[in-house]
C-alpha cells in the first residue's frame, strides 16, 4: 500500500514537473493588447497606482495573491529537511488554494533559518500579497516568527500549522462533544505534543471555554515550574495544567475526555486509551502514522476518532480550513486572524455536518459550500 | 492617443485585477487526487528530494520557475514610484514570459531599497526559483546588486534593464551597420545616458569590437578623471571616451556613426543629428518619448531609426531577449550570463531580419521561431 502510494506520488510528481502554472489571464496576440498590458500602456496604469495606492488592489493581482512561505524546518513529520525538500508540499498548498477558493498562492522556500532574516525577508516581498501563509517552521522559532510579522505587517500572516490545525480541530471537537454528551466546561483534554500545533490549540480552546487542557512533551506533563522549559512553554504551562499535574503521557491520560495527539507514531498505547473516561474521543493526526492506529483505537474503546489521514474517516485536514479563510479574509480586507474569526470558522466547518455521527463528524474537503461557507464566516 | 491608450490600459487592468494566476497543472477531485499530490503522498517525494536534492528539479515547479524582482525603484521612465506602482510592470513580464516561452515567471516587490537587503532577500527566496530577473532597480545600486547576487548564487542572475537591452541594442546595430555598410571597429558611437542601460550596452559594444564608445550624462561626456563621478562611472570613464573628450553631447555626437538614447525625451535636437556622419544611425529609446521623435530624426538625414515604441517600426523591446534567453538558460542548466551568451543571443535575435531594411532591421517580439532561437543560441 505504502510502496504503491509513493510510487504514484513520485510518478505524478515526475510527470508534472511542477504542480502549478503561472497563466496569463489575457491573450496577446497583438501589438495593441502588447501595448495596453505592457509597455508604454502600462506606465500609465504604474501612474494611477504611484499616485493613488489603494488602486493597487483593483488594477493587480495583489488582493488575490498569497505567499506560501517555509523554511523547509518542520516538514510534514519529516522535521528539517530544508528548502527544496519542503517545495513540492508548497505546491501543493498552492494548488488547494486555487482549487478549493480561487486564491492564487505562489510557493516561496527560504534558504535561512534564521527567524530576524525569515522576518526580514517576508516583510521585503510583502508588497505583491495580500496575505502571508507560513507553513511548517519548526518550534518556537514559529511563534516569534508569527508574532512580529503580524506586528510588522497590514496584511493578514497565518502559521498554518498552529492555527489552522488548531480550527480544524476545533470544528471536529465541536461536533465530537455533541455526539459524546460531554460539556466542554468539563472535559480534560491531554495534548500528546506541545510544538506548533499542540500551542495553538491549547489557546484556542481555552477561549472557547476548555478549563482542563494538560499538554505532553517527550520529557512527559508540561507544568508550570518544571525545569527546563523554553519561553514558549512556560507560558503554556502558565495557562495550562491548572493542577500542576506531573508524569508521563499515560498517567495525564487517566479519566481523560479527549486525546490530541500531535506528535508521533505508536506514541499512544491501547491501555492509555482503556484509561480515559468513558466514550473517548481520540484525534490521531501524526501524518501518514498516527499515534494509534483507528482499528486498535477503536477496540480499546475510542467512540470518536479523528486521524490527518485522508484514507481513514474524519480527516482533520488544515485544507477544510485555510483556501476557505484566506478568501474570506481577502474579500474582508481583514487584517489580522483574531481568536473570533477562528472560532467562527471553526463553527462553519463544523456546520457542514449539521447530523453528525462516528463515521462522519467531520466534513469533507471536498463537500459543497464549504469553503465559501468558511470564507462568509470570516466576516458574519 | 495617449489619453485612448491610457483609458484602455486603466480598462484592461480594472476588469483583469492581476494579468496572471496561479493554476494546477492536475485535476483534483478525488481523495486519492489529493493524497497523491498533497499528504501523504508528497511525504515520498519531500524524502526523495531530502534524500537527492538533484530531484527538485524533477519533482518541482524550480526549473521552469523565475522571479521577477524589483523594488520600484527605476519603473519605466517613471522613476522611483514604489513596489506596488511597479507591480503591474513586473506582472506584464510574467505574462510575456509565459506567452512567448512557457517560462512560470512570478512578480517579487520589495518594500526596501536598501542594496544589502535586497541582495539579502532575493538570496533567501532563491531555492523556489531556476533564475531570478531583476527589473526597474536604479543606478548605480542595480550595478552592485547584480554582481553580489551573482556571486552569491548558483542560478541566473540578470539586470534585465542593463542586459536585456544591451542585447537587442547589439542586434539591432548588427543589422544597421550592415545596411549602412559601417564596419563595427570604425564607428563612433555616442550614448545619451549613462545609467544602468548605457553602461551595460557600453561594456556589450567594446567586446564585440567597437572601439570609440562616449557616454553623456546630464553633465555632459563622461571622461577619465572628470571630478564627481561615482565608482560605476570612473570605471566606464576608463574604458570608454578613448581620447577623454569633453564637451555636451551635441559636442559628442559631431561626426559620431551611431546615437543611443537611454536618457529621457527631447534630449536630442535635429541640429545634432545633421552633424552626425553620413548615414546615420539613431536608436532614440526613451519610453514613452524617444529623445528625438522618429519624423523629425528622419527629416534630419537620419537614415536607420529604432525607438522602444511599439507603434513605430524597428522596436527595440526587451521582451525580444529575455523569455528565449531564459528558456534557454533554464533547459541548459546555464550559471551565469556570459559575455558569450549575450552576443549569441544578439546574433540569433538579428539572424531574424536576414534581409534587413530600414523599415525593419529588428524582427517583431510575434516573429515565428525568434524566441526559440534565441533559447537555442544559449548553448550553440
Amino acid at each position: 500500500m505504502n510502496d504503491e502510494l509513493k510510487q504514484a506520488a513520485l510518478d505524478l510528481h515526475e510527470r508534472l514537473r511542477g504542480k502549478i502554472d503561472v497563466q496569463p489571464r489575457m491573450d496577446v496576440s497583438s501589438m495593441r493588447d502588447l501595448s495596453l498590458m505592457y509597455t508604454p500602456g502600462v506606465g500609465y496604469v504604474s501612474s494611477e497606482i504611484a499616485e493613488y495606492p489603494e488602486r493597487v488592489d483593483d488594477l493587480t493581482w495583489r488582493k488575490n495573491a498569497v505567499a506560501v512561505v517555509s523554511d523547509g524546518t518542520a516538514v510534514l513529520g519529516l522535521g528539517d529537511i530544508g528548502p527544496a525538500a519542503a517545495l513540492p508540499v508548497m505546491e501543493g498548498k498552492c494548488v488547494i488554494f486555487k482549487r478549493f477558493a480561487g486564491v492564487n498562492a505562489v510557493p516561496i522556500v527560504l534558504g535561512t533559518k534564521d527567524p530576524d532574516e525569515i522576518v526580514r525577508t517576508v516583510t521585503a516581498i510583502a508588497p505583491g500579497f495580500g496575505a502571508i501563509q507560513l507553513e511548517d517552521i519548526s518550534a518556537p522559532r514559529c511563534f516569534i516568527i508569527e508574532e512580529r510579522l503580524i506586528n510588522e505587517l497590514r496584511i493578514p500572516v497565518m502559521h498554518d500549522d498552529q492555527h489552522g490545525t488548531a480550527i480544524v480541530v476545533l470544528a471536529g471537537l465541536l461536533n465530537a462533544l455533541t455526539l459524546a454528551g460531554k460539556n466542554i466546561e468539563h472535559i480534560r483534554v491531554v495534548c500528546s505534543g506541545a510544538g506548533a500545533a499542540g500551542t495553538a490549540i491549547a489557546k484556542l480552546l481555552r477561549v472557547v471555554g476548555v478549563r482542563c487542557i494538560i499538554l505532553a512533551d517527550r520529557q512527559g506533563a508540561i507544568w508550570e515550574g518544571r525545569p527546563g522549559l523554553n519561553d514558549e512553554k512556560k507560558k503554556l504551562a502558565a495557562m495550562t495544567n491548572p493542577d500542576k499535574e506531573r508524569g508521563t503521557l499515560g498517567d495525564m491520560l487517566r479519566g481523560a475526555d479527549v486525546l490530541i495527539g500531535i506528535s508521533g507514531p505508536g506514541t499512544v498505547s491501547e491501555d492509555m486509551v482503556v484509561s480515559m473516561n468513558p466514550q473517548p474521543i481520540i484525534f490521531a493526526l501524526a501524518n501518514p502514522v498516527p499515534e494509534i492506529m483507528p482499528d486498535r483505537a477503536r477496540a480499546a474503546g475510542a467512540m470518536l476518532i479523528a486521524t490527518g489521514r485522508s484514507d481513514t474517516p474524519n480527516q482533520v485536514n488544515n485544507a477544510l480550513c485555510y483556501p476557505g479563510l484566506f478568501r474570506g479574509m481577502l474579500d474582508h480586507n481583514v487584517m489580522r486572524v483574531t481568536d473570533d474569526i477562528k472560532i467562527r470558522a471553526a463553527r462553519a466547518i463544523a456546520a457542514m455536518v449539521p447530523d453528525p455521527t462516528p463515521e462522519r463528524f467531520i466534513p469533507s474537503i471536498f463537500d459543497d459550500g464549504l469553503h465559501t461557507a468558511v470564507a462568509a464566516s470570516v466576516r458574519s
